[in-house]
């Protein structure tokens, strides 16, 4: 299945999804799904949240907690949720204020290893 | 109520909840509530992520998406999740793997201004 389809199946079933991208620690985006009715600007914020993931990925490691799985971003305005697909890339969901966050953690979790499979 | 007696209340109610910890993004904690049955270094964990997070408020000032609420990290071994309480510090709750991730963002939810008060 096409990065984009996975990254649709995910922003279609969570309430309040505007869009999903695949992307690079190094902040390039391999491809994304976004909604049109809405004022995000998803690639500058999944570029900017790249550099704090490989700082969170680098502290996990430190800390010797476990391999980095996840990290959500809430402000007033919207949550971004990122989940680790593999060494070098990862999913980023963003999902406005009210919307489901709970669903769009089940969602990226239970695709993850489809985006796994489609970067080999 | 004592910063201790806040953190408890959160750590009791939260299944798998390890400990919690009231700090500035300085790195320099306030008090902590911690289980003694762990073996998570919970000092080291959250003055590291402490870094983190003061990365993440930069970032989420600099995209205009509103002022940061919450940041949560999940890796294989637990979760972390910081919730801000004003413009100087955040409460920091460490949660095993397996442990009651929504509960614990709830209670952070309900104590922060508690603890808002308390920091006054």
């Amino acid at each position: 299945m096409p990065f984009k389809d996975i990254l649709q199946t995910v922003v279609d079933n969570v309430d309040g999804a505007v869009g999903a991208v695949v992307m690079g620690y190094d902040g390039i985006a391999i491809d994304d799904f976004i909604k049109t009715e809405n004022s995000f600007d998803l690639q500058l914020l999944t570029a900017e949240y790249a550099a704090v993931l490989k700082e969170v990925k680098g502290t996990a490691e430190v800390l010797k907690s476990g391999l980095l799985q996840e990290v959500a971003i809430s402000t007033e305005r919207s949550t971004a949720v990122a989940r680790v697909i593999n060494e070098d890339y990862f999913v980023l969901l963003v999902i406005a204020m009210g919307g489901n966050f709970g669903k769009g953690r089940f969602y990226l979790r239970r695709e993850a290893p489809k985006l796994a499979e489609a970067l080999q």
